[in-house]
């Protein structure tokens, strides 16, 4: 079966359901409405069941969503049934903070390697790991096979360390580097600018 | 003049439109085009053009955008021409990070303030600033009339901190926990979470 495109403002909504739904599940729950999961994280159930039309049919009039049922569903269009390495890239505060982070627990991912080109944090060690040289990022990350990174790096190598990631097989790039970046077709992107979340809230201020 | 309301998606992609404009003046450029604006930030040149467009003339035909104009405008649009002040509360490695960064230098931000309810933590110095009590928070926000918080904290802290800076004043909140948060109308929450990130691009691979 072709695979259906879907806008990207609808793929940009299913972590969000996701993460509700867990948290649900982590309180016992075992059924929810559309409703009810709009007004916890503010989005119509309109737009919710028009969101989840596009993947099938996951609810039934009257009885609402079987959570886990939902969750499996949602893990399974996510791609996160199994678990994906990640590397981190830039092991200032950021790169520890992220080295550390507990939230990837049961979310799909788990932090595999560091690295930094810092010869006084090279092969030092964060949480489980020893930090490897940034040098090394092409063929350590290639031989790993790892689809993932985590960019924590000043803006000013922001798009050189870029650069190597693709080179090395990475597709998907989560980067804290406050600036765009370039990347062919077929490797994504996402940005986490705390400047960027807070300039969308003082616009209203 | 009534305000109009611009939809939320054309004000969230206005900070990322002002991050690549300051970046192409910091490299020296003197004008930009929507062809080019946008191709350096993967937005359709239509889509720049029709996201302005509703904030009045801001190009003109042939000759593109002058960059510091339109820098000066999105600034005022953005009600970041005054910086402001934020509390970060939660100084695990992710406050510490937000406390040291770099990157809300001339982006409308300046920490002000830090909160840990940890004894161990309160008092200790961060960067510039001493460590506060948690306990202490609707208080010393109020009286320092401070608008914008970042959340650092657990996620078992998340909702109890987020209700004390509402009941602070605070109106705009940049969460890094990864859960919902409920609050009241005319405060708003930003989440950077980033499972949720990584997930948006999992889809794709």
């Amino acid at each position: 079966m072709p695979r259906i495109i879907i806008p990207e403002i609808i793929v940009s909504r299913l972590p969000v359901y996701l993460r509700e739904l867990r948290h649900m599940q982590v309180l016992g729950k075992q059924t929810t409405s559309s409703q009810e999961l709009g007004e916890q994280i503010g989005v119509s159930a309109a737009q919710i069941r028009k969101d989840l039309s596009q993947f099938g049919e996951f609810g039934k009039q009257g009885t609402g969503y079987n959570i886990a049922f939902l969750v499996e569903k949602l893990t399974g269009i996510l791609h996160i049934e199994h678990i994906w390495d990640v590397a981190v890239v830039g092991m200032g505060d950021m790169g520890h903070a992220i080295a550390r982070y507990q939230g990837f627990n049961g979310r799909g991912f788990r932090v595999a390697m560091l690295f930094d080109n810092d010869p006084a944090k090279v092969g030092t060690i964060v949480g489980k790991f020893t930090i490897q040289d940034s040098a090394d990022i092409i063929p350590v990350i290639r031989e790993a096979s790892i689809r993932v990174a985590v960019l924590c790096v000043p803006v000013s190598a922001a798009q050189i360390v870029t650069n190597d990631l693709v080179q090395a097989g990475v597709k998907a790039i989560l980067s804290y580097s406050p600036i765009n970046l370039s990347v062919p077709k077929g490797v994504r992107v996402q940005y986490l600018d705390p400047s960027i979340g807070l300039q969308r809230m003082t616009y209203h201020l």
